[in-house]
């Protein structure tokens, strides 16, 4: 606590000349008070006035709801400070001090008390405002807005008391608008307000300015803990010990005539980015006034014409506080008869486009550096610059909300077959398709469609899997649609769709609209590949991404991927006409049978991983081999079951009663992963038989190839080492068929928790680990990734969880042992990488983590990696990794 | 190593008063070598020998096969020794000393070298011996059997070899037994199997004793390392350093005529533990003639008659034995013309009944302490003695193999439905339930049953839990059965079998039968009873039981249980007319309805909390709030769906609607446990007023009582945090109306893995904690319990994993999270009392890990209860626990 000879400083001066305050004073003063005395301090022209510390604040509550020692004096002394810079006196019959009181914590918190405007005003002053003013319903006017502000603010009048007494006037006058009323009529409604304050609290409305402002101070304190500030401060995790400062400036009036008039802009186009004067100026007229919506603002430009001093004046102030600031700024004016005043200024929000252009443009002109450039845009806003977004300007209503699958928007005809689907787009239509769960079958549907919703399904189901791979807008997990198929009619609060109606989702949100809503669509400026490609410098983490097929393959690299480190091989199989041969072999009964349709697939894997080498060439490509529960890609229609058995020379009967045979209670902890691998070994042959046919044909054409396979599922060091055997001696005979030699890793995935526990052991055996945190989530936490939307949401909602922990590492939990498996496999194996490549990889709070925890590399869906970049500069920037660049990085550098 | 004068002492001397080693030098001399010493040492008369030690093995094998310094040299001095003490020779034509020539490691190791007797015989020792003992054909027989033994053992030539030119001799002799065959036909035989091995080596039979010795110590030596010696220690975990060591021993006969013989016996009966020599002797006859089976052996009884003074001698011997090894012994011997040898004793192999008999016996004489005697019985086979067995001497084969559910063997008729087995229990028949897996609606057949069989889920799937319950024998998740419940029909590996067919099976070890195999009942005697109640007085580790209604309560009193540890709610709802409710409140649409049916569900749960609380008064119940995912209660059967419907006043389309939205693809992973109290409150607020009711009213009656409520599938501690406080407003209500106060406890289950990391943060909301290990196995290795079958075999047979891991907690996974969960819940809360109450609480090999890691009590299935005890002793016996007791014993000691 600052003192001054001996006693403790309460209050700051800003203004005319004598300002103790400073910008970086914002935990004493407030974020208003700081930026007040900052403007000052710059020598921009601000009402002066004075700051009541926010440590005033703590100990008026440390000492019951009493002034602290001291405090009385230096407002006194501070009044007569202001009194003299302004020539006025707080309570002069004839030249009267008028002045604002505002609260102001560190930082803005709109549930706070509302400001009280003009006081000191009473029957004595009113009429000395009059005269100055030579206006005696501006006078009148002022002091009735002030009885109303003061007895609803300060002294707890119920607002709608004050306001049916104006209705009452105006139509009794026989008028409509608040300007319509005459000097006579304000003057009676002052009286009339100042009986109901009388009625109310039993006692006349305070006459003494110093009474007035005393109360006002009072309520400021006492609203740092009401309610609505309480509950602010708990959502946004605001400590209750900051306290808030007060403000009492001079008032200054945009209303006294054509020459005067208040004004909010921004030193940049906020939504643009563009470098303008941005803003709206209202003419002869008060703050208040924008808000009543009474009469439609100006763009700032008029000023130019209007009051071209002003406008000069407002564009060197601009510069003058960004060059302070170092960013955009968000200001209010007021001119008050020709006179320029700042009210306040503080950073200005924005949007993803605006933040990328407004921070490599002010890096560009020398403002900030390139780090601080970097550090400007906020990774969760980067997808809005990747998708369609629903217009922020349209007034819908979500109908419903599901699970935020894959981002971006979407507006579609309802379809509720993936064949329909096809059709209706063939036709020309745009499309949604909306489906209980999607399965393989689909695919040529969502292909078509402009988005997918689902009324089941968690975060990582089929459909949203898909749906990021194709970078499209998808809607998971909406417990409220009743979809009836048959009919083709879905029922959804009330509301009863059919095919071809319009729909709206939003990928991002979760939302689901009925219509079509307006979008915006999404543009990718210069800006953005420039602010990224400064991301990649500091960056520590590498980033690569997920992705199955050539398509996205060249997707990744396009969005700046520095290598694959999830290659799902079984996504190869949802494609079209590929189902067929990976149905044969799952439902084989003999290892004959199996051998014979793995023959078939054996093809088309090698083919796929020959595009993705090729699309790659020069950074690492992580295969994984088959993971998932066998049933997932089990025929589920009459028709599909049918064509298999045709293929396999069998009765529909034996395919299902196999099927039955495959079902388990609980796939996603069943026979899968290398589970599958160990009882069925001629799976994992094929596939590694795949990718080194497919790895040796790119060696043959002259091209550096390192082939890294992943085994999945890994619980315990002999599952790998007893895969890695057979993967070794198919890959050293495949080299021997082909001639070629080639370097090439094994590794795993991390994925059960008894993984990380034993990590150590299991780093002996493995060249990289990769954390699979989507299953480990669910194993550590026991949630069902396709079943959460049960009661994940609750969750949320009651605030048990933080956030879904599937799109957001469950730090305290899951994170444990990602550190673990992290620490004791590279303490095990210093050269093990390690990377993961769940779907937390593009999340920026999960980046942020897994560059603390030490990781090499993050892998996420191809739309990602841009939001993955970003985090994971800014995670680097604001916590230097010990060693600087990861090995990961450091290897592909020189690719 | 030992040294004497500077040189190392390969080789000890025993017998004839000049034995120098001791039955604790096993490590130097093996089993047989030390045993011997001792027994020398003890002055009962054994044939004097020395041995060579393991040592010297594995210097032989340090010296890449050739024989240490200095070991000819001590074995020449030591065979000099032999002979004065012998007054023989070796190789003396007149007076022949003869030996055998023995393996011995330090534990017995069926896998190594056989024997070699006779030693030292050749073309005219053989004389030297017809002559002595007075009886050419023996000397002859002798002769033979020594170049058949050293020629297979020493020289490897085949064993058929020799066996087929036996047999072409006695075809030309016109006989069929060996004893037919004359002094001359064998005198014939010597050369020819002379000529054998000239033939098969290219070289004569050894005639040079000295060289017949190097060769078979050579043999011996060489034995060590072969195929089969390595594979024993391999699966043994023996590891190869030990070595062996090499008996040379004088020969004796107990086939010198009728007052000779050879016998072996056992110090008690080693199958019921009665105090009483027991064992089998044949005259005039060498331990081979026993192993080939030509003789019948009578009870050694009869030398009581035949040879008093031997009996007598024998009968001194075992209880001179008995007191220096303190243990039942088994021992083998020969009487040569009426002098006693003593060949071998070692500790005698014994049944589970006569282990536990002879302890006790043994502590009762003084023996042994108390200590010592709860250390004797393993834990595992306790179970015998519980349950039904199959006959061990029964010739069978299973027909198949699942996972050993439920402890003990059945027999009876097939039933494949739950109705079937009623009624054919109603007739009087013995019947065996086979179900694909059972479900509530089974339960009335299940009761009928003597044994439960099913082709799908795990070890704690429904009929696995409900069997264990019963304590009826129970084998799941058999793979290998192919079952048509249409025709009632069930194929199994080649044969098919229908309703009525009888079939046998063994819960212990999940084998299968076809038709009725022999069993024996089990025997509780008051020995057992003793030895448990020692048990307790040393174990460290509380016992409780997992007891879900009044009955399997007083069974588990009556196992000694010290409280419930575990009570499931749910399982109450398994019986019958109960689940109609249960399924009310689950296909509940409304709170209104589901609040209708838990209405009529809290007086059954109130009756049956009222009855368990009476049953264990003064003992600590722990009631587990509801757990399950609830599609375990859904109708499955149209009969049951549209009882459900009725009773609920809706369509049975309804209904079924209703079940498909419960579905879930995980359901373990789903809205279950303390999930379904946050989603529903109104289902945990109905059972705790059930339990607080029912508390109230013991107390009303006089008693003092203190509920434990017991949250599971805690991930959080804010969900605790939620769930605690509504409990407790519940318990403060029922009180208030009851005008009781009762002291009571919420704790919950550690069963997420996330749980376990964050087990300091619950424990600061929690009273106790209890580890749910089979939820925590599954989710931590990523196994369904419902579904290893398909894959855990595999892995447990591979070696890839040790143990079923729901069987034997994985200590080094599973095991790590307990131990953080322990350690962190207690240091956070120093008087939390932490158990288990998952499967493994009754596995001794997990109790022996719950009592090092610090756990308060194992909580297991009633019939378990006597294994945790004496597990729990004998670990505690060799692993003192710091600090004694644990609280949860203290606690209930004065109970």
């Amino acid at each position: 606590m600052a003192s001054v000879d001996g006693r403790t400083k309460w209050v700051y001066f800003f203004g005319a000349g004598q300002t103790e305050g400073r910008a970086d004073m914002k935990n004493l003063l407030g974020g208003k008070g700081a930026n007040l005395a900052e403007m000052a301090n710059l020598g921009i022209e601000v009402p002066p006035g004075f700051t009541i510390t926010t440590e005033a604040c703590n100990e008026f509550y440390r000492r019951g709801k009493r002034w602290p020692e001291g405090l009385e004096e230096q407002v006194k002394e501070n009044l007569r400070k202001l009194e003299q810079a302004m020539g006025r006196r707080f309570g002069d019959p004839a030249n009267p001090l008028l002045v604002s009181v505002r609260s102001g914590a560190r930082v803005s918190m709109p549930g706070m008390m509302d400001t009280v405007l003009n006081l000191g005003l009473n029957d004595v002053t009113v009429q000395g405002l009059a005269r100055q003013s030579n206006n005696e319903r501006f006078a009148y006017d002022s002091y009735r807005r002030f009885i109303q502000m003061y007895g609803d603010v300060v002294l707890g009048v119920p607002r709608h008391l004050f306001e049916e007494r104006l209705d009452a006037k105006k139509k009794a006058r026989g008028v409509t608008e608040d300007p319509q009323l005459s000097a006579q009529d304000l003057r009676e409604l002052v009286e009339e307000f100042k009986g109901i304050v009388r009625q109310q609290k039993g006692q006349a409305f305070p006459e003494d300015p110093w009474e007035q402002l005393r109360g006002a101070i009072d309520a400021v304190f006492n609203s740092w803990n009401n309610p609505r500030a309480i509950k602010y401060r708990e959502i946004h995790h605001i400590p209750g010990d900051w306290g808030t400062a007060v403000n009492v400036q001079a008032m200054v009036f945009g209303n006294m005539g054509e020459d005067s008039g208040t004004g909010v802009a921004f030193t940049r186009n906020p939504s643009t980015g563009v470098k303008e004067f941005y803003g709206e100026i209202l003419i002869n007229a008060q703050g208040e006034d924008v808000v009543a919506g009474i009469r439609t603002p100006l763009p700032v430009a008029v000023l130019k014409e209007k009051m071209p001093h002003v406008y000069a004046q407002l564009e060197e102030i601009n510069k003058r506080l960004e060059a302070a600031y170092r960013d955009m700024l968000d200001i209010e004016f007021t001119v008050q008869q020709g006179k320029l005043y700042m009210l306040q200024c503080r950073v200005g929000k924005r949007t993803a486009m605006a933040a990328v252009r407004i921070a490599v443009e002010m890096a560009q002109e020398g403002l900030i550096d390139r780090q601080t450039a970097v550090l400007r845009v906020a990774p969760e806003q980067i997808d809005q610059l990747l998708h369609p977004t629903i217009d922020p300007s349209a007034r819908v209503e979500a109908v419903a909300k599901g699970l935020p699958a894959s981002p971006g928007a979407a507006v579609g005809q309802l379809a509720f077959f993936a064949d329909d689907a096809e059709r209706m787009a063939d036709e020309g239509k745009k499309v949604v398709l909306i489906r209980a769960e999607t399965s393989p079958e689909d695919i040529g549907g969502m292909y078509k469609a402009q988005g997918i919703l689902t009324s089941r399904g968690g975060m990582t189901s089929h459909a949203a899997v898909v749906a990021r791979g194709m970078g499209k807008p998808c809607v998971v997990g909406c417990g409220a649609l009743d979809i009836d198929e048959k009919r083709k009619i879905v029922r959804v609060n009330g509301r009863e769709l059919r095919e071809g109606d319009w729909i709206t989702i939003d990928g991002s949100t979760g939302n689901v609209y009925v219509g079509q809503v307006p979008l915006v669509q999404p543009e990718l400026s210069g800006y953005f590949a420039t602010l990224l490609e400064w991301a990649d410098e500091f960056r520590a983490l590498g980033v690569r991404a997920n992705a199955d097929t050539p398509t996205d393959a060249r997707t990744a690299r396009q969005f700046g991927a520095q290598g694959i480190g999830l290659c799902r091989t079984e996504h190869m199989f949802f494609g079209e006409g590929r189902i067929i041969p990976m149905r044969e072999m799952i439902l084989s009964d003999t290892k004959e049978e199996r051998e014979r349709a793995l023959a078939k697939l054996l093809p088309l894997q090698r083919g796929d991983f020959y595009e993705i080498f090729k699309e790659m060439l020069g950074h690492p490509v992580v295969i994984r081999l088959l993971d998932p529960p066998l049933h997932e890609f089990l025929p589920k229609e009459p028709g599909a079951v049918a064509e298999v058995a045709r293929e396999m020379g069998v009765t529909p009967e034996v395919i299902e009663s196999r099927s039955r045979a495959l079902a388990e209670a609980n796939p996603m902890l069943g026979l899968r992963g290398c589970r599958l691998g160990i009882v069925y070994p001629e799976i994992y042959e094929m596939q590694t038989r795949a990718i080194f046919e497919a790895a040796c044909r790119v060696a043959k054409e002259g091209h550096e190839i390192e082939p890294e396979v992943m085994i999945p599922l890994v619980g315990t060091p002999g599952e790998l080492a007893f895969l890695k055997e057979r993967c070794q001696k198919v890959a050293e005979q495949v080299m021997a068929e082909q001639g070629v030699r080639l370097p090439y890793r094994i590794g795993t995935m991390i994925e059960v928790p008894r993984a990380a526990l034993v990590a150590d052991e299991i780093a002996r055996e493995a060249q990289f680990f990769s954390f699979g945190t989507n299953d480990l989530t669910q194993m550590t936490l026991g949630f069902s990734r396709d079943d959460v939307g049960k009661y994940v949401p609750t969750y949320v909602e009651m605030g048990l969880l933080k956030a879904d922990p599937f799109q957001t590492l469950d730090v305290e939990g899951v994170g444990q042992l990602v550190k673990m498996g992290v620490e004791r496999g590279k303490q095990a194996n210093p050269d093990l990488v390690v990377g993961i490549c769940g779907e937390h990889g593009g999340d920026p709070a999960s980046v942020w983590f897994f560059h603390e925890a030490g990781l090499d590399y993050v892998s996420c869906s191809p739309y990602r990696v841009p939001v993955a970049r970003l985090a994971a500069a800014q995670a680097n920037l604001s916590k230097p990794r010990a060693g600087g660049k990861a090995r990961a990085v450091e290897a592909h550098a020189a690719d």
